[in-house]
């Protein structure tokens, strides 16, 4: 998988995507992301890429011109899948949609800025808008390294132990039991005799039941 | 406002926390975001903080002592609005949690990872499970920083233009409507007459009537 990333603020993506699984699935070829500074593709000599909202908004609004000419560049070299605009009104990114975009082969992801991108890009040029929840965050760089870790996470061989991502949450719409681990009495608190039964049907019985409890109670959408 | 920020992994946070508006609200000391690497409070002589499951799970799970401790330490200094662990099966974090967050004096933000924490930390400590969206994520690295930034933002004086955040998104229910910006007419692709016009009124029934569009056909639910 290829990913190209195009932002404003190329150095907020830097740690986020260089290192854990993001950094492991790059050293494996398993994908290869691409980060693009916008006002390399402006002509703008002081490389502003934004400008006042027509109508008096307050806010700056990012520019068609740079945005069209490094989308139209990337394209001109592959096809992608996708060209995808994270802001706070696209589809809201859930586990399926995650699944579906592992399959992709290359993806262009537009951080939002400012005010948001001039509509006609979204019009014209986005193929898929994209939210990672409903709240606002300064700019779509952190949306987009959210969106790239959901991902990437996701292709065979990115984490070591691939039964440990199909027993995740949301992957069979439960959420996951409770987990514990040594020692089995902290302080007084304990762990569930069951855990340390070693019954193995006993143990997955407790665990669907602990998911099912945990999601009617916490999560009952999900059913 | 201070944040300490607990993490396996702090490097991954060091670019999203130090540029922008997050560096931006950090020099004006208007909130100091503490990162803390668990790894420093284990006794463990390897420096591990993590263990098998109990009843065989895949997976690794994060100790209670380690985590005890730390947040132990931190109480022991100063009040805690809330202690906070980033999980997908928290409470999904929306605007209204993160404007209420944003009135808060300390936070504790603890990021798991692996399979996630042992459930007696959940139980005993933690005051408050966030989850950013219905999907999952390598670490909670990440989702520590959207909350942060999506609480910072906040803060009288973060962002520049107090205007612009409250006619973000969701604020008052209904999504943003589009916005432009010169030229105007861009390879035939024109902004709408009335942002043109200058008739400041139309402009703003204009807007209201697309927030509104906008909401129904993409969001309905938030009407």
């Amino acid at each position: 998988m290829r990913i190209d990333i195009i932002t404003v603020l190329p150095e907020i993506l830097e740690s986020p995507l260089n290192h854990s699984i993001l950094k492991r699935a790059q050293d494996k070829a398993l994908v290869t992301i691409h980060i693009h500074n916008l006002r390399d593709y402006t002509t703008d000599k002081h490389k502003r890429v934004d400008d006042y909202a027509f109508g008096g908004s307050a806010g700056m609004v990012m520019q068609c011109e740079p945005i069209d000419r490094i989308i139209t560049h990337l394209q001109s070299q592959r096809t992608y899948d996708d060209v995808i605009y994270t802001s706070p009104d696209g589809a809201r990114l859930a586990q399926p949609l995650a699944n579906q975009l592992s399959l992709s082969e290359n993806l262009i992801i537009l951080c939002g800025h400012y005010k948001g991108i001039d509509y006609r890009i979204r019009e014209h040029l986005i193929t898929r808008e994209i939210s990672i929840g409903d709240y606002v965050l300064t700019g779509g760089e952190l949306a987009a390294a959210v969106l790239t870790d959901a991902i990437v996470r996701l292709i065979p061989g990115a984490i070591g132990d691939e039964q440990s991502a199909l027993s995740d949450s949301f992957q069979d719409n439960l959420l996951a039991p409770p987990v514990y681990t040594r020692p089995a009495d902290y302080k007084g608190w304990k762990v569930p005799d069951v855990l340390l039964s070693g019954h193995e049907r006993n143990i997955r019985e407790w665990e669907l039941d602990q998911a099912l409890e945990r999601t009617k109670r916490l999560r009952p959408d999900l059913l």
